[in-house]
């Protein structure tokens, strides 16, 4: 049992007085809960580089608050902005070299970027202020994100559940919460009791090393299996509910996930069992018509066959087959669940229908 | 890629001029191919207990291969009969607490010792050459049994077929072919070239560590997955058929093997992919009404968390559940390939045709 709770910390924050970026490294998990402060732009470089913070929302928050660390040590005369956007620039292509795939890193640092162009006839120390200001909500709004998807997720469950999941869809995936996690999580602050599953989830083993700590450490009743046990699980009857998050969503409801969870959906589908993906709307891609769209990337085979072991598990030479993801088709998704709410099939249709609940959201609140 | 044939070694095999039980040592797959040669009673008890000899089928003829090598052993005068079955007994009692749960140890042992018994009227020399041939018997019957599932299944798939398998139900499973792998290692010696991946099967990894290695080393196509890929495998189309073995089925169909198959057969049914159980009679239980009548044995924690690994993948302390068998409906399995045929659903009755062809084919041998 981890004798620290993870929920007291968050997975990514700034403290502002240190100047320092402030993350979990989940590089020791499950072994050790290391915290670091980051001061330095190389150290934030190789934390997101060597995985010490993952998942793309915290990867993206990660960036905006190194960003804004980078920012303020440039040394330029407060209105002299040609210099700072030049070493801004130049800091920002740096951090957004450590992780080439990583779709919020980008988001994040073009939101920042952003913020210093806007502010072009304002001072340095005002436009570093700015900087701080969106780093912050940029934080904020993840937070907010998960917690919504938290509040939407916990009416489809009800306390003593038991739910499987895939993958580190978690806290520590994002600040605070996680998307698939969220519901668990918020239920838990609220006295609800659930047993949850959760799948190793090879070739990196996110759910034993990553989920099985959060949860655990959280109080809650977890319990880890293989991946090719998830049919028996299911089976014995122990599974309401399963709850994944996501990598993108087409606009036909296909999820892209962490391999494995096609397979799951197709099991749920077997058993009668609800199958729930947990998306911020970032995630939804209304241009991408269909999951087949979605290229599937493959990884080393040595994740498979050497990576966490004391010897090679498979004989030297062998083919791998490693892709990284694959997709649920929609028709075997029960709902998708937003920060802006629950949508059910035909999701087409409903998607749409978060879209436009999104805007007016955000009218209303200009 | 192996550089020696594993087809070229027998898995198990008496040197009777050597007097020796020659195994191949499995512990050391996939990394090195090494021979055991054993005279020793305590060393055969050792190499079951220790995994260097595993599957079922291998595991019975190496019990009677040993029991006979230790009767040889036994010091007894020619025509006292009832101090050679007491050692006899001992010896027999003594390799039957190396595998608890192996129903062939126990069945092996018991054929033996039904010679022994059958003949207690003769000298202990003819006895132990009647011991030597019934070894020699049940050593050839499991290669015949083999090769006759590996001729039925090979009707069931064409040259440049893709094939799924599922842990290891191979010639390191046997003496020679295996069950589930019978039909590929056959298609081979016949120039049929198969395109074949082998899950890896956690949590003991025997699909990359055996499977992989049996196939790469006889030279065919062979693709290494983890459990949960096996699904994008069936969707990429890549799959024309599974082949599993298995450990017990009942006598509505229902087939009991590694923990997985009931997950796999799901997701053959939602692709439309034959599936395919190799069973020899043995393995089929007609007592036994169904799979739910089977009780899943439940294995040690450590397997999942710890035991490959250079270090714990799970927090210390969390559950785990380690089922080490699952069983397929009866209604997601296309065939069982048994040495008498092939059956088809429905099961109750082709099961029956099954045993009714072995009784006839007895009888015609008698």
């Amino acid at each position: 049992m981890a004798s620290k709770n993870i929920m007291d910390f968050d997975t990514v924050a700034l403290d502002d007085a240190k100047g320092a970026l402030v993350i979990i490294d989940q590089t020791k998990l499950p072994n050790e809960l290391k915290i670091l402060e980051l001061t330095e732009l190389k150290d934030i470089w190789e934390a997101i580089y060597l995985l010490r913070v993952r998942g793309a929302p915290a990867i993206g928050v990660a960036a905006a608050i190194g960003i804004y660390l980078a920012a303020r040590q440039i040394s330029a005369g407060d209105n002299d902005f040609d210099t700072f956007y030049s070493k801004f620039t130049e800091a920002k292509d740096y951090l957004a070299s450590s992780r080439p795939t990583a779709v919020n890193l980008f988001w994040a640092l073009g939101r920042m970027d952003n913020v210093v162009k806007a502010n072009s006839d304002k001072s340095v120390e005002k436009i570093v202020e700015k900087l701080r200001d969106e780093a912050v909500e940029i934080r904020e709004e993840d937070i907010r994100v998960c917690r919504s998807i938290g509040e939407y997720g916990l009416t489809l469950i009800q306390d003593g559940c038991g739910i499987l999941t895939h993958c580190n869809a978690g806290q520590l995936a994002t600040v605070k919460y996680g998307t698939a996690l969220a519901p668990i999580h918020l239920g838990r602050e609220r006295g609800y009791n659930f047993r949850v599953f959760a799948d190793e989830t090879r070739p990196l083993l996110q759910g034993a090393r990553l989920t099985a700590y959060e949860l655990q450490s959280n109080g809650i009743d977890t319990t880890v299996i293989c991946d090719n046990m998830a049919s028996q699980v299911m089976k014995n009857g122990w599974i309401d509910a399963i709850f994944v998050g996501c990598d993108r969503v087409a606009a036909n409801g296909d999820a892209c996930n962490k391999i494995g969870t096609s397979g799951l959906a197709i099991l749920a589908k077997y058993y009668g069992i609800p199958f729930y993906v947990c998306a911020p709307t970032s995630t939804i891609d209304m241009t991408m018509k269909r999951g087949e769209d979605i290229e599937i990337e493959e990884r080393p085979s040595h994740e498979v066959t050497e990576m966490w072991y004391k010897q090679r598990m498979a004989p030297e030479g062998v083919g791998v087959y490693n892709p990284a993801f694959d997709f649920a088709d929609n028709e075997l998704i029960t709902a998708i669940i937003t920060e802006y709410g629950i949508a059910r099939p035909p999701y087409s249709a409903s998607l749409k229908e978060i879209f436009a609940q999104k805007e007016l959201t955000r009218h209303v609140g200009d």
